[in-house]
């Protein structure tokens, strides 16, 4: 099993790499590819270096079986044909593919089996807010049809990437030394001490595509005419995403029967303890794997409604390991 | 006019004096109160000074025409005889009082009149985040009868005092410092880069205190059925507190309805402008008198449903100013 990482330099492809030695993914090969500005940087994986290659329009991924992209949709758009025209599966983290029809995005916690019909080579990852939310979604989906969803979320600065986490840890020292002039570049305002209602680009409907996202992609996954209406907000908070999500089934659902179903669900961590102050909390869950959910009641507006707190590591399930375990799940099925 | 306050040495204390000079509130003297530990403290006030007195059971609040009392619940209940009984009337910022029938819960924007009629000589200012709700509910009701709310809270350190906001300062300088041991004593757990989604205490239906208030609050003022729920989370954001509201009329109303019946309201001023990053930011509104909304749009999984994005300062219209706006309706109105 030749395995390609694209992108290797990033936040995500970093994470890919740690995970890929963390699991002890079967792999014979490894080959890494950048940006020209990140060719040549060296990488130390299981006692041995390799060294970044550009990313090119030539045979270099002729052997590799599965290419693990993340390198933004553009040059996912231009590098796909590449990618897969031998017989590469290319896992690609961005936007770029996940709408279109004969490409499958998967959750393999939800519909894992979407993976093994890839006419066009390429499996999509979906967007990080949509992972972390669907994941909880299927375990109360499999009791009663989930009509809608209300969603609020706190989104960290690791899903704009590493550049975007440098930035708000350097505005974190800014404030902290009472400077007058804060920088923003990555954001469109400062972030430390504040709140941005707006995530990726507006569209005409008055949503964002994150948003959008969040409505499209959980259906798409989900194989269901749910409908989603999601407030994105990006939050002063390093690497964990955090929702809040109410829920309508066709069904009247108890909060145990919902309790229930997370805690048989394989991937959710239930932390629900308000006795003893337990409930998931950003800082305390980057790197771990799971989605964890707490604070678990009744809508007080609508006996077929349920509400909950989720957080999950936005580089680990909401990118890297979700695209690990769908090469994982290929490697058993194929 | 004879103005006392009491608890004034506190965040909201020393916002009332600020708001009484700046707004030239008509009064011909002043008395502040507090604790023991802050009595001989002295404040200046348009060019006087004032000196602290110890709240005590005695005859201090005779002749004070108003009483504004932000000293926490059980002072409030110690004390609320011994302020009012010679016929001040007391504005209380604590939830001692707000749901007795006998006590009138005002946000003068919404019901103004119910402060006419306080038969103990209390009137109780409510919970910051329903006043700040409430003010951006009240035009939509006057369009259509609002049947449910959905409402996800981002709020800042403020609304735990003066004491939480240096709190996380301190932690920003720790974090700054990557200091290994980060102190949390106004909080449960460190802030800084964190989230917490717990406010007040649990209740048995697993909502907190903090979230309740904005169900039962909420009803009381707008003298409605309407029902919410609420989710609460502390966020490392210094003093205004921002909300997610999805509201579900009875009739549909368009965007540009609800827009333009925002724009028309007193005391809401509407900041929406994707096209050019406009949209209400905490960090940018501390100081400010008024709710700011914003991301104004359909609810995608309701045609009667609405949704928007509000900020404002927690200090101000959530605590101080909304005390001195009904102190301020009396004398109009008295």
């Amino acid at each position: 099993m030749k395995i390609a990482i694209v992108g290797v330099s990033g936040a995500v492809g970093q994470e890919l790499l740690k995970i890929l030695d963390q699991r002890n993914f079967p792999l014979t090969d490894l080959v890494l590819f950048g940006s020209k500005r990140s060719a040549g940087n060296t990488y130390n994986f299981k006692g041995k270096k390799y060294t970044v290659k550009e990313l090119q329009h030539n045979d270099d991924f002729k052997g590799v079986d599965i290419a693990l992209v993340s390198a933004g949709g553009s040059t996912s758009i231009e590098f796909a044909n590449t990618i897969t025209k031998h017989g590469a599966i290319m896992i690609d983290n961005s936007s770029a593919f996940r709408m279109e029809d004969d490409v499958p995005l998967v959750v393999p916690e939800v519909n894992a089996k979407d993976a093994l019909n890839a006419p066009r080579n390429i499996i999509a990852n979906p967007n990080c807010t949509t992972i972390q939310m669907v994941v909880s979604l299927k375990p109360i989906e499999n009791l009663s049809h989930i009509k809608r969803v209300h969603v609020s979320t706190y989104q960290s600065a690791s899903g704009a990437g590493a550049s975007a986490m440098k930035e708000l840890l350097q505005q974190i020292k800014d404030v902290a030394l009472e400077k007058n002039e804060i920088q923003a570049e990555k954001f469109a305002y400062q972030l430390a001490l504040n709140l941005i209602p707006h995530i990726d680009s507006f569209t005409e409907n008055g949503y964002t595509k994150e948003e959008m996202k969040m409505f499209n992609e959980t259906r798409k996954i989900m194989h269901s005419d749910i409908k989603v209406s999601a407030s994105c907000v990006r939050v002063p908070v390093m690497r964990a995403h955090s929702e809040n999500i109410w829920v309508e089934t066709e069904d009247e659902l108890s909060v145990a029967q919902i309790r229930q179903a997370f805690e048989n669900f394989n991937g959710i961590i239930v932390e629900d303890n308000p006795a003893d102050k337990k409930y998931p909390m950003p800082l305390f869950l980057s790197g771990k794997n799971e989605v964890f959910v707490g604070r678990i009641r009744k809508d007080l507006t609508n006996p077929k409604g349920i509400t909950f707190w989720s957080v999950s590591d936005q580089i680990r399930k909401g990118a890297a390991l979700n695209a690990i375990q769908i090469a994982e799940y290929l490697l058993k099925n194929k």
